[in-house]
């Protein structure tokens, strides 16, 4: 994540299942790129930390949120890039819909490329409950990420490897819908 | 490839061969800039595979069309970069027509810069036989490549060097052409 | 920031803090990339180099001016970025405004998203006396950093790991900015 | 060169001031970023090669006229980039003008940054021999380089690293140019 830009700062978050009732995730601050083991901590599905003196970063919530309501998901990434931030302003809707793409295919979930897909972009707020409670219960289950409005991408799968793959599908549509922007104008959007 | 970001997510696949008969070719999944001897199979012409338990990618079909078609063929490589998909989809006709660039001159079959050069575009498929069939039995012979369209490159030559060289250049031209058209705009397509 | 491509040539320098009275600084020249110890200098608050046959660049007192008024700063980063260059010259007033994104938190003075933020743009000059008077005595305090038009960004923190994170967030949103001009041109901005 | 993308293909080549009379010069073919010893042979100020059996590229040729007429030079780097090679079929003039650029006072001849740079573009051709005659007896003075129109841009300095510093300087300056254009369009070409 971090050699594709997408951790600048102390951006994005990092997570994957330990068990049924904790996690392994990024703690608060840090820059991705230079993770050492101090910089990460276990806390369980409600975001409490095991050990009582580490802090989770807020947005552990949302990582916590995955992997309750989807058991088969072993690993969350979340990450900040150009493309996910400007795209999700510049289309004012609730989701990015992408059509025609081969890369469609490569998402966990489906199986052909001519499905027309909807990415979810949530509105971004810094009250994690009331994003949480924006999101809904049940996460898309037809695609597996979503978008945060001018903040960035999750993405998740079964195992670290495939939640980086899907993310890397939808980066890679996100760059694509960005690049077709710039030719055709907003209009076309 | 994975550095220049055209194998992303499972993306993209790449061939060599090892003799007349046969061919090693990546398999099914797998990041390609993680390519370990456990990712790469042994096909024959047809594309079944040499030891019975491997099960190819739908995709060795094209890669087995050129190795049948042209035997001075060595090696083959398809990616999926974002220039490649998003030209692709912006020029809607059978090919994109590359004039008055030096770079025409890097690929294996010319040797002037002036020459106009199309690119085969075809449309993409899920169903591999006929894709084989839609682009037809003899592959371009002025071009060492083509595209299908929201997709992606394919691209040989006589050995994975020169093959990569080929590539190297059909991409750098798509590049060209995607940056002039976000200057121009689409009406100078 | 050599990764990045925000130093290219001989451009840009590093300080950071050595005491209250000196800093080390790279010296004139040099690509920032391939720094070696004896790239390095110190200087005292003034510009003044400690060991008298060291020539420090011009730029260094900008430097000097950034530790003189914010004794809490540890390090200053300066590179030149293609976004920071060609922003600054499109928008024409005293300041970029940036409102909206995720990653205006990641400074380190602000602790909320919505907040609307003003990154200072002044007018390059090569009298580093002026510049230094053009800036004023008090430098921004909501934001840890500014721009010299046509030239590159500045951007300071407690530490260089904390200096880097708050130029990797300001190279981000001006990155951001300058995609949506691309979307939606000039009169946008 | 190779890891900012300028030697795509077999493209570009690299040479570097031996002694008064003979230059060490990457051979035809081969992909620049993978250099070994093989690569590079010797040839005198006429582009003939010292051992025999040698064969350098054509574009030999244009690297020796700069060692003539420049005694002060000792290196010269060839690149292909997009930015290059887009910017210079855009706009069709015999020059690309730079303004206003700090990094103009990064070429090693120009010591202030308000000064008009202009960089000169020759018709590109595959007759070395014509291509030497059009660009003239004298290369430009004020500025270390200059521009082959879909092809490239050449850079000089005393040494490797100074070449370097100075085709980063002008491949800088015209990737600004182009994300210029980018937002305002042609007409502000």
């Amino acid at each position: 994540m971090d050699r594709f830009g997408w951790v600048p700062s102390f951006g994005g978050n990092i997570s994957a299942r330990l068990d049924g009732r904790s996690i392994a995730i990024t703690r608060s601050g840090g820059r991705k790129g230079f993770l050492g083991r101090d910089n990460i901590i276990a806390v369980d599905l409600e975001g409490r930390p095991l050990n009582a003196g580490d802090r989770p970063s807020a947005e552990t919530l949302l990582h916590c949120h995955v992997y309750r309501d989807l058991p088969e998901v072993g690993a969350v990434l979340h990450g900040h890039s150009v493309a996910a931030t400007v795209l999700s302003r510049l289309v004012t809707g609730p989701a990015i819909t992408l059509a025609g793409y081969e890369m469609i295919k490569a998402f966990e979930i489906h199986h052909t490329h001519d499905v027309r897909v909807s990415v979810p972009v949530f509105e971004n707020s810094q009250d994690m409950e009331r994003l949480v409670h924006d999101i809904g219960p049940e996460l898309p289950r037809h695609i597996p990420g979503y978008i945060l409005r001018g903040h960035g991408a999750y993405a998740w799968g079964r195992t670290v490897d495939n939640a980086m793959a899907n993310l890397e599908a939808l980066e890679f549509l996100l760059q694509c819908e960005l690049e077709t922007l710039k030719v055709r104008g907003l209009s076309a959007a």
